[in-house]
């Protein structure tokens, strides 16, 4: 076996964009000959320019295709690369969904090597000058086979995302858009309506606007155009939650609407629950967190200064948010740490003159 | 005029736990004399202990009752305070609803020195030792008078909310109440049934959760009780935005169920605008922002070591994420920047040798 699981190159990125100039760049960083394909020449431009590889010459023969081009185009462009494709090369693609793309090659004779996957990375940016060889530094990749894929195609895709630096999650293409479905298409979804009731608000009104409703909305801030492609591409699934949301919502509308307190508190119990079933840091079980309270100054280095003197009580900060108030130029920083730490980070802080409080 | 815009005291907090112990705190950090009520005995004597005030006499007169009561007994402990008060004693409280404490007051013959308010401030903790005097430092606080109250009871209540340190958001009872359906009783309902759906999903669905949906479903980790009764307080005004948001829903589905990709582009891109309509930081218009990612180990004095690095290049962190990584113990810290600036601190922190990107 070689230094990369049989992964040896050179590998084929169509669509330099963010996430295929992205995995270029990470297989230039292992070594690995890269070959750049684009229908823009500019965005082929750009990422050669990168050092993300080279365009492909016609004499050129890949050992991986990696397909990166927006979710309507996937299908399409997999069965061009499947004609392409020599009896030794293996294909696969990084798009969103997995069952339409397969759909639209499973009648292909050379089915058997081609493999699915999909990285849980990303940015709000988009094109190869966004592009990292970081990008996917410890992140999960769903790497998707379906009954016909051979055993020698799974593994050199699963050897793309080692060298890629990412986390092998295996799953079935529709085990996959369910579970994608429920993590990310569904709350995309619902945080997009939510934030829709917004637009209808008057400014007094929105003044009340605390931290929860920015965490609710921040992913509907997405571009409609990719995140229509990428949940209408798996409608079937998301169609099938949507519904089982809609009926858990008649229940709240019910209990709001016939003043069913303990039906209310019932449901709001379940949405508890669910949060518990979020997997914790570094996929291990969620571990109780608290939360310290932070006064800081809105200016450069004051951020610093509290992170200092946070590291220098021994105390590991599990997540930060910053809380920007209206009205004034003093931010609040929220620490959240193990809940056994916080009242030692909570005395450190405050010996040092912080303003803090749990 | 007083220095303290006629709040000379004293003031009787009703209800030692977090909201009524942080006024007491707050109160006494600015030289007034506070009086403590509780049914428990045990958070009377906390609160007392952490020198935020000393328990009620029998002659006793305050010059303001703050009753911070749990919401159900809101309207009762109210009208009990208005029972007692004497002709120059003015009551507020500090429920998370407005409408339902008044109508059951509104036929008091002292309803005039009534004024309700509402900090928008809180912890995920509750009881006196959670308290602060700073928990409402530069927070909104509304300020709701009823047709009938007195000017010089508003203005008692506005001198309260000025020596908490927080800023005044004036607003009748029932614009208060349907501003908080909106931006934070239907987002907090929504978030918990989006929550609850994953109950019903398998661990290996749940190896893709991203960051998405940990934002999405944040608040609904909040105690059920409580906010059973704040969202039941407030039935009216949620049922009319709930049945508003199942319309939306409604929409979606049908765009979803139909393939209809315009559709689905339209609901979307209304979102969008709804982000955009969140007042941004210290109130002002939002700003756009870029995101630099930066990968760092996951021990403490890593992120102290990071803020230096960013706070040494000048550029001011308007925002903070850290995101939970399974199966790696690296941590991925997102800085929210300017936009103008984000390749300044880009080049600086990979100057300093972090691995970063946008």
């Amino acid at each position: 076996m070689s230094a990369h699981g049989g992964l040896t190159g050179p590998v084929e990125i169509v669509g330099a964009g963010l996430i295929g100039t992205s995995v270029a760049l990470a297989c230039r960083r292992a070594g690995i000959d890269v070959l750049l394909t684009d229908a823009s020449t500019e965005h082929l431009r750009t990422a050669s320019g990168l050092g993300a590889g080279r365009p492909r010459a016609e004499d050129d023969e890949p050992q991986l295709v990696v397909v990166a081009v927006p979710p309507d185009h996937l299908g399409k462009a997999i069965h061009d690369a499947l004609d392409a494709a020599g009896p030794a090369t293996v294909v696969t693609d990084v798009g969103s969904v997995k069952s339409g793309p397969l759909t639209a090659v499973s009648g292909h004779p050379a089915v058997g090597r081609y493999v699915g996957g999909h990285p849980m990375a990303g940015s709000e940016r988009s094109g190869p000058l966004a592009a990292s060889d970081s990008l996917f530094d410890g992140r999960p990749w769903a790497v998707c086979p379906h009954p016909d894929a051979t055993a020698g195609a799974v593994r050199r895709v699963e050897a793309l995302v080692e060298v890629c630096g990412a986390i092998v999650v295996r799953l079935s293409p529709t085990e996959h858009d369910r579970a994608v479905a429920r993590t990310s298409h569904l709350p995309h979804l619902l945080a997009s309506l939510v934030a829709g009731t917004l637009t209808g608000a008057t400014a007094d009104h929105l003044a009340l606007t605390g931290q929860g409703i920015r965490d609710v909305t921040r992913i509907a801030a997405g571009d409609p155009t990719l995140y229509s492609q990428i949940i209408g591409g798996n409608a079937g699934a998301v169609e099938e939650l949507l519904r089982e949301l809609r009926n858990r919502l008649d229940l709240a509308l019910e209990a709001v609407a016939g003043r069913d307190r303990p039906g209310l508190e019932s449901l709001l119990a379940q949405g508890v629950a669910g949060t518990r079933a979020i997997p914790g840091k570094h996929g291990g079980p969620p571990r109780p967190t608290a939360t310290v309270l932070v006064a800081v100054p809105d200016h450069p280095g004051e951020l610093a200064r509290l992170f200092a003197d946070a590291g220098d009580s021994g105390v590991n900060i599990e997540d930060v948010r910053i809380d920007h108030d209206p009205g004034r130029p003093v931010g609040l920083v929220e620490l959240d740490v193990a809940e056994e730490r916080a009242e030692q980070l909570l005395g450190a802080l405050e010996s040092r003159g912080w303003t803090a409080h749990r």
